[in-house]
This record gives C-alpha cells, sequence and structure tokens, in this order.
C-alpha cells in the first residue's frame, strides 16, 4: 500500500565538522520519500521554484516516488543553511529562505486523495488541517511538528492533534507542547488529546512509541562516524510510515518493528550529506542493519528468575 | 560468591523539586552496597565520622553488608549538599565537606582480600590503585571515576586503567578521558588502554555495554516519576556487580543480563530519597522490573525478511 507525504522540498547548504555540501537536496518531503520508497510506494506534495534541479529527483522517481503532486512555481525553492558543531547535536540555522514555499497551499492530486497511509511532515498545522480534508478516510495519519509551531499555532496544532492517529515529535518539543518534563507524562498527556499512537524522538539518543500503556524503545544506532545528522527525524518517519504501508498491520508488535525500521533508515541518512546515503542502499543493508539493532538490544531473563 | 567494593559512605542533603532530605545516607559505597545485596553479599570497605548514624545502616548489615572495613575516626564524615532542578538531569552541588574522607586510606581486611569482584567506587585513583596491591587475583575488577580525577589525576587514572578489567563511566567523563565525541570511538580508546569492559552510563537516556566488538544498550527504565537521582549510577554499578557476583559468569550474554539488573536497581534508587527504596524492594520487585525491561526493547524481526 501506499504512503502519501506532504512536505518541504528544499536545497541545503550544510556545513559540519567533516566538509560542506551547498545546494543538496533536503527538506522534510525529500528526505521522508527517500527513505520510505525503500519499503512502499510513495506519492509526494510539495512545492518547488523555478530553480529547483529537478532532475536530481530521478532517482526517486525511479525508485517508485510519484511526483505528480509536486508542484514547480516562479520564485525560488526552499532554502536552508545550517552548521553543525562538533558534537554533531543540534543544528545552528544560519539562513532560512522561504521562496515559494511561504505561499504553499497542498493540493492533493485525486489520484492520492484515497491513500491509506498519511504523513504530514512537519508544516504549518493549517495547512496540515487542509491537507486532512483532501483526504478520504486513511487508515493511519501521523504528523510531525516542531518548536516554532508549538509557539506560533498552537491552537491549530491542537485542533490538528484531534484528526490524527499518530504524533512524531522530538522530546523537547514534547515536553514545550505539554509543559510536562517526563517524557511518559507528556506521552499521555498528548494521548488524552487525539493521537492513539505518540512517538517521541530523541535524536541519538533513540526513540520511545507509545500506544496505550505499552511502551517501546528503539535506541539509535550507534554508528561510529555521524557525518551530517540533517534529515534524521525525517527519514525515521520515512521507515516507520514504509514499513506500516508495506506489512499493512498496526498491530504493537509491528509498529514495534515499524520503529526499528524508522531507526534504522535514520542511521543510514546520517552517514552521508543530504539523501546520497539513502539512494545507495538496498534491501540486505536495511535488513542487515535491523538485525543489528536485534543484537544491540538483545538480553535473555534468568531462567530460574 | 561476594562483591567488594571501596567508596565513600557519606551523609547528603538532597532538594529537588518534590522535596527535600537532610543528613540521609548518601556516598557511593552505601548506595552501591544497598543495591548489590539484593544479588550477592557485599563487603564494604570506606571510613565515617564519629558523627556518624551507624544504627541507619543497620539495615544494610542485616541483609548481608559485611562491615568490617568501614572505618569510623574522629571527625566529620563526608557530608554533600546538592540540589537538582525541574529536569533532574544534573545535579548542582551546594556544598561539599570532605571531613575524615579526605585522609581516606583504604584497609582491606584480610578477610576481604579474596574477594573474587571487586568494584572500586569514585575515589583518587591512586586510593583505587593502592586497593589493588591489597586484593588476591579477583576474577573481575571494576572501576568507576568522574571528572575531577580525570582532570586532576589522569596519570594515575590512565595507570590505574591497565590493571582494571572494566571501567563503569558517564557519557561526558568517557569524552573527557578519550577526547572522542563519539562514544563508539570513546570506548574503543578505553578498551586499547586496559579494560576489556567498558560501560558507559547516559543517565536518563540509558547504558552501553562494549565488550571486544560487541555493543549492548539498554534504556533507562521510563519512570513516571524520579524523585532523587542521586545515587543511580552506583545503584547500577551494584546491581549489576551484584548479577555478575550471584552467576560467576563473565560471557557477553551474562554482561548483557547484568546490565539490566543495574539499569533495574538504579530505576528503583531514584523513586525515593536516599536508599529509602532500595531498602524496600525484594526479589519479586527486582524480577518484575527486569520482565519490564524486557518487554520494553522487545521486537520480533519480519520471518520474510
Amino acid at each position: 500500500m501506499s504512503v502519501l507525504v506532504v512536505g518541504s522540498v528544499a536545497l541545503d547548504s550544510v556545513e559540519t565538522p567533516f566538509g560542506k555540501a551547498d545546494n543538496v537536496l533536503g527538506g522534510s518531503g525529500t528526505f521522508f520519500s527517500a527513505s520510505a520508497s525503500h519499503l512502499a510506494p510513495v506519492q509526494l506534495v510539495g512545492v518547488v521554484g523555478d530553480d529547483y534541479p529537478m532532475a536530481q529527483l530521478e532517482p526517486l522517481r525511479a525508485r517508485g516516488v510519484d511526483m505528480a503532486g509536486l508542484e514547480q512555481t516562479a520564485g525560488q525553492s526552499f532554502r536552508w543553511r545550517g552548521r553543525y558543531r562538533h558534537d554533531l547535536n543540534s543544528a545552528e540555522t544560519l539562513e532560512t529562505h522561504l521562496g515559494v514555499f511561504s505561499h504553499f497551499s497542498p493540493k492533493i492530486p485525486a489520484q492520492f486523495r484515497s491513500a491509506p497511509f498519511v504523513f504530514l511532515a512537519n508544516i504549518d498545522p493549517r495547512l496540515q488541517l487542509d491537507v486532512l480534508r483532501q483526504v478520504e478516510r486513511p487508515t493511519l495519519v501521523a504528523c510531525d511538528t516542531m518548536n516554532f509551531w508549538i509557539e506560533s499555532r498552537r491552537p491549530d496544532l491542537l485542533e490538528l492533534i484531534k484528526h490524527v492517529d499518530l504524533i512524531t515529535l522530538n522530546d523537547g518539543e514534547a515536553r514545550q507542547l505539554t509543559d510536562c518534563t517526563n517524557l511518559v507524562k507528556a506521552a499521555r498527556w498528548i494521548m488524552e488529546r487525539g493521537p492513539s499512537i505518540v512517538i517521541i524522538k530523541k535524536g541519538e539518543h533513540g526513540a520511545f512509541l507509545f500506544k496505550e500503556r505499552s511502551i517501546f524503545f528503539a535506541p539509535a544506532y550507534p554508528l561510529e562516524d555521524v557525518f551530517d545528522p540533517t534529515g534524521a527525524g525525517d527519514s525515521f518517519a520515512g521507515g516507520f510510515m514504509g514499513y506500516v504501508a508495506r506489512t499493512g498491520d498496526l498491530s504493537d508488535d509491528n509498529l514495534r518493528r515499524a520503529v526499528v525500521y524508522g531507526s534504522a533508515m535514520g542511521s543510514f541518512a546520517v552517514e552521508r550529506f543530504s539523501i546520497q546515503r539513502l539512494l545507495e542502499i538496498g534491501p540486505a543493508d536495511i535488513a542487515a542493519r535491523v538485525a543489528d539493532f536485534k543484537r544491540l538490544v538483545a538480553f535473555e531473563e534468568e531462567r530460574s528468575a
């Protein structure tokens, strides 16, 4: 089954302690698509300017990303310039030019409206709500958000979460949204307001999946070389939603596996700039990394205990 | 088999967002003993002043902590006063009075010298080395340390780690000691200099166990209420070493289980002030929490993948 994603398609310029990349493919929709397309067909909705290097998106199209919903309009594409310091934990934004993205009004093509799995990447919650008005009873709707919207669009965001099944957000955002320092309490706060599933991402410290009273935790993969953290969260979401779309199974056991696929895809994303690594890998790499995750946390309880 | 611990026995005054405790039992040796004694006999070596409320240690003695190595000398006991802010992540030290601890010179009683498992809690590495000269070929020697010694006693610490099998330290300390930001690289750096096993503790973010090329990760237990983080690391070490001493098994599988026991004991420690919670719990509580850890990280790989 396919997964519909609505998000940004951008050009990133990134500086890390290991190198520099200028005007490379970026944006939540791009990372999500590059990741999810390893697991399921993807339908991408977004907007770019007339300066966008469309040919560079060809590898995504070749892997099954349907770009019928990617508008190209007159103007500049969304550009982000950022830098990571030595610890790679947080990006320092040096410049953001929204360009045509500032007037983005997602139009879901008719053939995408019945997508069973929908991911509303990190955009204005008013637009996320607008997308929900255009789709037809999806099986699972997930959304992402960020500190900016939690602050500036709180009522819209609270309205949005009434209508989604799942929200992904990072630990700082979860605390900001709920005013609960404790993440278990933060997740409960959110679950009382709509989503039955909450994923709290802690970056290099892994991710929690909350569903009813069940809590699952997957560590981040302990890479020796994290090259560029940009897009890790969106690649995580792509792996998660792609796996859910591939299996169509919303059981607790399967959602746990989906989190591991998400963590695996996130761990690939950070090994190179942009979506480079996500374009290189294949099913065997993904299977091997999932097996590594299994070994990473595996222990047997004592028989006699 | 028994485990010997050499560490501080102190009086803590702690303030958290949830309350205050004055002059309660604290210190690395105390937390370690309260934790490890659930799993194995403990031999405690430390020093207190003539002001120490010895009667309050009775519950530990009753649970099998041999205090033949706990000296009481004229003077003030080690006292620490600290505060945790809302996020509970790091203690702010308000006062430290070393008292008799400043002249601590561990004397291992003859009957303790053949202890098969030895834990050198966080004290001056010169004293840790001195303990090693007094014991007879233990099966496993583990040590802890802290930023203060990494800075002020680096040559001694590097000498010490040549002679220990295992070191536990937190992520910040591992980075400080090795000058590697990446924890996998930091662990390798340490393993090249002595210990064959490295445990890097990340507080609320869990703990890594490194042994040869194997990496194991155990999350911290997602408690809804963390009351007082003091002693979590030493309780972790106590659970780990206690489990290793109980089983006498140094296989990779068993060390993984030991990390989970450590994490379980650490998670109990933070539920109350001082060693209160560690004194309340029994085998059924520990088994239940270990089972919870198993559920927390459990996922099955896809059969067909």
